[in-house]
Parts: structure tokens; sequence; C-alpha cells
């Protein structure tokens, strides 16, 4: 049994980097969206970029709806998809069970993409909630096999 | 000598993981703390969160002081232990002195820990300062090191 | 040919983590920054911290315009130097071109610093909107290279 496990050659890892990465590239897509919602709703934050807008008697301003819940879905990804890539990465050197690994990485990023949806469209909770916190105990689980394989 | 330095064979990466992963899991308690604050106090920040609250004329707020200092302390976390652990791997690369590695693991692990506690319980400055200063003074320490080690 | 890439014998990897290294402080240096003006201008979020200020009759505040530029810029580097980071970890896995590589980690480095010159010099845009660009494109372009090459 090899002790490489940060290589290609390790499905554990290819997965891990696949989903790792889709879900980092899903948070980047948030900064898009916001870029999106400013230049649509000229609600800028920034005085110089207020040259950017098509109303040029538009005023800077830090309370747009639509833009904040962007920026609150995204700092949220912040919270979430950064600590399940940084306990993942320990845990894939834990050397865990393919398909244990697998399932993990999957139900974390079906949640994360669910939980934009129903954060985007706004629907009745507790949905957002429910989705939030099964990517969350999902990277608890891998904390915890982390913490239990590598004490000190 | 062995060049393999990210497997569990190599005490500096188990300690390294261990007290990132305890890190990261402090940081992820600020967003469970969020939460009971959102749920005690009925201070949501979304119109459809409102049909959580216990008082059904609860309006949405993002300014209710007991739920946003615990957000400035989740936000101090991502800004602090975030860079700890993308240098900290790094660091972990660059083969340093197990005892030096595990003393600055454990130096910023328990200067987060002192932090979190100054930032909740409100305790006089420059208390909260100092135990913030001191974690990021050992993310520099190790990220001065690789700067040295891998100079291109 | 070594299978080994997270290894000080791999010029990748080395050049990503001087690189990342330096974009990470780079992002810590806004903490200094924001500790700086907060102290410059008295404007300080938590009620204990009022004991630091030269003004004795100054009260907290959450809306200073210089505190919240450096603060916007922190976390605009937080959306995008920790994806490079967590995204390039496992595009130096998949065995880059080594110049092409290093091109990569060298244009987003150098869209960073220029975005923070045009962020805190408040420059007109589209000057800042551009670096900003340049340096999530060439995440995306890392990405990208991950999701062709670790499909499970």
């Amino acid at each position: 049994m090899s002790i490489l496990y940060y290589t290609l050659n390790n499905s554990v890892f290819t997965n891990f980097a696949f989903y790792s990465t889709a879900a980092v590239v899903k948070m980047m897509g948030m900064s898009a969206l916001t870029t999106l919602k400013r230049m649509s709703k000229d609600a800028f934050a920034n005085p110089e970029d207020l040259s950017l807008a098509k109303n040029k008697t538009a005023v800077i301003t830090l309370a747009d709806p639509d833009v904040e819940r962007v920026r609150r879905n995204h700092l949220n990804d912040i919270e979430n998809i950064v600590p399940f890539v940084l306990v993942g990465l320990f845990y894939v050197g834990t050397n865990p069970d393919r398909d244990t690994a697998l399932w993990h990485f999957r139900v974390f990023f079906i949640s994360r993409v669910l939980h934009t949806l129903t954060y985007q469209l706004a629907l009745p909770q507790p949905s957002r909630f429910i989705t939030c916190a099964i990517g969350y105990l999902t990277t608890l689980s891998m904390a915890s096999r982390v913490l239990l394989n590598v004490r000190p």
C-alpha cells in the first residue's frame, strides 16, 4: 500500500480535487453575480465606481437588498466551502475508504448548490437552513476523522 | 531522509493537521453561535427567515449588537485562521524543526481560543488586540520561513 | 518522472508556494492597515475598543469611509486570493508545464498588488475592475485544467 495520498493515482485525492475545485468555482460565481447585480441596479459601494452607472445621478449604497443577498450568500460560501477544502486536505491524508470519502464530497457539493438556489430564490425556510446544515455536518464528519487519526 | 512531508509518518504534518483542523472547527463554531444568537433574539437578515421567529412581529435587522459581535469575530477568524492553514501547508514542506513547528501550531491555536474569549466576553482592551497579534505574528513567522526557503 | 509534486524538488510547487505565501501576506497586510486606520481615525467597532481612542468622546462606528474601504479591499482579497491558493494546490498536482504555471502565479500576484493600489488610491474605474478580472480569470484558467484532468 502506497503512502502517497496526494497524487492523481489516488482516486480519493482526484475525487476531492474535482469536487473542491467545483465548489470553489461555484463560490467564485458569487463575485460575478455581485458585479452583475451592482451593474443592473446601479448599486455601487465606492464613489469612483459611479462612473460605471447607467443613471448618472446614482449615489453609492451599501444596502441594496438584491446585492446584499448575493453578498450574504457569498460570505456563507466562504464560511463553509473554505473549511471543507482545508479540512478535506487532511482528511485525504487519513486514507479514508474510497466510497465513504466520495459520498462526503458529493453530498457537500450538492448541499452547497442547493443552498445557493434556496438563498437566491428566497425559498421558504427551513430549506436554506437544512441545506446549509447538511454541508456543515459533512465537514464536521471529515474533521472528526482527522482529529481522531492524527492526535499528537 | 525522506522527502515525503505530507504523510501521517511525518509528525510535523500530523501536528499541523491536528491544530489546523481544530482551529477550523473553532471557526465553524461561530456559524452555530450566529444561528443561536439570531434565533434567541429574533434577529434575522432575510425576509424569508422571519417564519422562524418566535415573535411574529419581528422585522429583519442587520444591526443587532450581539449577532454583529459574533459575525465580526467570525470574520476575524477567517482573516487569520485561513492564512495560518494556507501558509502552514507550505511551511510543513520546508521541513522545519519538529519542536519549533509544534510550538508555532500550539501558540497559534491557543491565541485564537483566547481571542474568541476576549471578543465574546468583551474583555477590556488591549486583551483582544494582543491575542490577535500573537496569532498574526505566528503566521508571519511561518511565512517568512517559506519565502526564504522557496525563493524562485 | 517522479510523481512527487508536493516537494521542494518540484519547481512548480516552490514557485506556487512562493507566490501563494506572498499573496497571503499581502492579504494579511489589510488587517494591519485596518487597525492603523481605526487608530488614526478613532473609528472602532466595539464599545470596549473605545479605551484605545485618542479622543475620549469617540463613539463606535461601522461606517467610517476610510476604514470600510480597507475592509472591502480585504474581503475582496479573501474572495480571490483564497480560491487561488486552494485551486492552485490541485493545479500543481496536475503536473502543469513549468513556465505556463509560473506565469499563472506571477500574473495573479501582480494583479492583486495592482488591485490593492487601484482600490486604496481610488483610481478611476475600470482600473480596479480590470485588475480584479485578470486575477479572477487566472484562477479560473487553473481550475479548468484541474476539472479536465481529474474528472471522476
